[in-house]
């Protein structure tokens, strides 16, 4: 799509006036990458015709995630789990000091895709196979690369659905988190050739083996259940038990909007009431991971031994928030599984139910018909670690 | 309350399943406490007739106070003193770093206890004999741990007024801060039988004595009048002074929700406007945390050089703030005092009083019948240290 | 103005029943300089007639910058250059960890300059000579001193105009960054003489020779473009080339509050609704250091590889912002300059425009009479920093 430097067209050429200016780290495939991406000098995102099935995306902005950082997240969603909220606490049970929230790096990992996956996209479908593989302290640095794993064009020829897989990394190089998502992408050119269909088959849950090794072998003795809020740990849910969270939280612009802003997501259906005044909605959409996190931070109350996500195992926004609205919670224990050769911790399936305007004492998800009920905003299946 | 573990009954139990989840630190009394509080998974909170005297509460959650922490408050208050703004200017004159503000360490400490003090609290009646008395440094975990010190049940049988002192605790084990206060809580059952009324002797004022360890012993000669922002010391006021803090504040809603969670204070009159739309004003109520937070801020203008807060001798939240309203306040010196043995520091005590939507060139306290004149909303006494 | 000690006046004195307050830091003319900023216990903010043609002042509140506020600054604006976002990209290229953005040390300066400079001005007018010379890493404590550089009063009597160099230093006493600005000041007393009227030279632009030593002499073969998020350098861009920076920021009340209570900017029209209501707009003025960071922030498309302001060369807020006016910006380049001695970076001289509810495809600045454009709030005129 662009032009080798040789080129005498109209681009601006990566080498010009005799100066290179990227002597580092761009090579081969990488630079390719990234100059499909840029052809000009404003970032107009990705159509889906610019997406090829196993293109490697690597995304702008490594972050370091700081105390700062930590004290934001508390501040805009209110989370009282004690491995994370206290260094003294982490430390007594075998971290070296409290990891972030996993939501937290969740949302900076996820943030840098946003310039190149889903700037153009119409809707964000659905997760799968989210596993949180290293716990992330403040001090480190993330950064994220996501490879196209299926391309599906619409049969209105307008838009295509994207799968990605997208992979966080520390400054070690180590996986901290990975996840699948899907998106709905406009084409910039509804007569460019369709690609083959690929895609791809998604687990329904992430098989518990394969999760838990983000938490360090715990010092039960030193867990204090007083402290930590709860006296219920995994052996006190049992699979079909469903949990109303109680509590509400109503959801201003500025918090959403810095929350969006703290992860570097620059989708803008987020932040310009000028374009949105005109839009769908007629205002502001705010980030589906602001939904997730203030459902997970209600879920403290009665859920608060479940201080780690090991996995996102499948999640859909199914309705729009705003500000305005009042977020309310619930969950419904799915699953219980021992994690293999674990004795301080088991980790449960639950469905974490996001609810706007109504309180959850009647457990709202589905109508009759099977559509969502109205209110629903948020359905994601996670498997918790919590103590045994 | 809660049946032991070996019973048959509908409740939850600790042990299940063949796990004991609490192999930890819940042992004896403690235990039951705690158990008091989770007969169901999600905490309803207390109501009057779960307190009992003498009853100690450990309360969930450490915190580990951060320089995040110490930026979100100045972000949301805005204070200007130089020994908690500037780790330089605190090293000069005896500090290991500059400490974080003694409101921002009381929040921390206040916002644990709402979960099992007065989440069913219908009012905060009032503080009295609160004293800090180790700084807190980011890195510091903070904990809280409460004693009901008195009960007495209304006549309507509806309600009753909790004493308790609350004791705030580092990682260290110090007690940093300790404060009684006392809130009106609804009973569950208004035929629940009344309790012996036991009303705690709580003192008019902290004895000078017992005030300013906090303080470490002080290099004067390296306190920078002109970097502290003012010339006016120890010996320039007198008792009876009453200084108009001039400036005012307005607040919005997001700024004291973000307040209040970064303290991780629960009580759901501060977040959901779902519920208090239909309430007694039909909005959210703010955390009266915040209106002392902003008065003491805007008291910088007029009180630059007394930077630590010693003592709470009583406080009332007069009337109650809410988002839109402008926050204005004024000091008055009740009284002097010599700290035993320094000679680098002295105390003022000084009436602080918060108003709202009206300025305090007049010095609004009470109407000429004695009650609070309009627009008062904080009546705070209290304990600050500055150099003489 | 103020009494020397001695007096017997009705002032109160800065030594006081034999207690001499100022044991440390004030002496000979800072004191004096001192005492004429605090003639009552509140500040009431310098009027024309108080300031003198090479005054010194020394601005009260030395500020630590910290992490946290590092992470509310990318919370508020959403910047997202590489150097400032991650330490192990500053790292690679020779920073010992990330600098903070540029503007946040800018901001944390000039706070606090205003309770002496501008707490009575009527406009803020202009800025020039703006240098960056010392990178600012989390942890520095800034503090600044403003000289006043040139006084003239206004025809009408009633304001005049003061011209200060303001610099900033942190705590090694390196200057880290100096500017010029002047403001329109009230007089206090219409009949007060006027000073001989002095309007300091201040150059159009910072010489080239005088920019860039703020950044460390870089290892280009570790500047990784693609994680910097463009693959265009200084040799890409050329002078005439216009940038439209596509994105829209809306803004919140208490967005531009937190922020400015941030940099302990205490200008009475950001913050306070019950007297602004009854002010010339009806509404708070939003600090005209949001929209400059605002508009930087969105500059990071089209210019992602910009990561350093080197000089403002001069600057004009062309007209007010409120909160829920959205943002926008485009740039202009207008000079490319060599760094002398550096083949790792070079300088671009651009023009940084923000333009409120409306876009900036047409590229907004001025109508055909040579008054700037409707919509347009910002004309800055600085040398920012990229890899060659």
């Amino acid at each position: 799509m662009r032009p080798p430097c040789d080129d005498a067209g109209g681009t601006v050429c990566l080498a010009q006036g005799g100066q290179k200016c990227h002597t580092g780290a761009l090579t081969g495939d990488d630079a390719w990458e990234l100059t499909t991406m840029t052809t000009t000098k404003t970032n107009p995102g990705n159509f889906f015709e610019d997406f090829r099935f196993g293109q490697v995306i690597t995304h702008a902005t490594p972050r370091t995630v700081t105390d700062g950082d930590v004290a934001l997240y508390t501040s805009l969603y209110g989370p009282r789990f004690a491995v994370q909220s206290s260094d003294a606490f982490a430390r007594a049970i075998g971290y070296p000091q409290a990891p972030v929230d996993d939501l937290l790096a969740f949302h900076v990992v996820f943030g840098k895709t946003v310039p190149d996956i889903s700037l153009n996209a119409i809707a964000n479908l659905g997760y799968a196979g989210g596993r949180f593989l290293v716990p992330v302290y403040p001090g480190d640095t993330l950064s994220t690369v996501s490879e196209v794993i299926g391309l599906k064009e619409n049969s209105n020829r307008e838009t295509g659905t994207v799968y990605v897989r997208s992979t966080g990394r520390n400054q070690k190089g180590e996986v901290v988190l990975e996840y699948a998502r899907w998106v709905m992408v406009r084409k910039r050119d509804k007569d460019a050739p369709a690609p083959e269909p690929i895609v791809p088959k998604l687990a329904d849950r992430v098989d518990p083996a394969d999760i838990g090794r983000a938490v360090p072998r715990l010092n039960m003795a030193k867990y204090d259940l007083a402290l930590a809020g709860s006296a219920y740990c995994w052996g006190d849910y049992e699979a079909g038990e469903r949990i109303d969270h109680v509590d509400g939280m109503t959801l201003e612009e500025a918090e959403h909007q810095m929350a969006t802003r703290l992860y570097q997501n620059t989708a803008k259906v987020h932040f310009n009431q000028h374009t949105e005044a005109k839009g769908r909605f007629g205002k502001r959409i705010v980030y589906g991971g602001v939904m997730i996190s203030l459902a997970r931070a209600l879920s403290f109350n009665g859920l608060a031994n479940a201080f780690h996500i090991a996995a996102i195992n499948g999640g859909r926004h199914v309705a729009p928030l705003f500000a305005g609205d009042t977020v309310y919670a619930w969950s419904e224990i799915l699953e219980k599984a021992e994690l293999a050769g674990r004795t301080d911790v088991g980790a449960l399936r639950t469905r974490l139910v996001a609810v706007k305007n109504q309180d959850c004492a009647a457990f709202p998800l589905r109508r009759d018909g099977g559509d969502y009920a109205d209110g629903v905003i948020l359905d994601l299946d996670i498997w918790v670690v919590l103590p045994r």
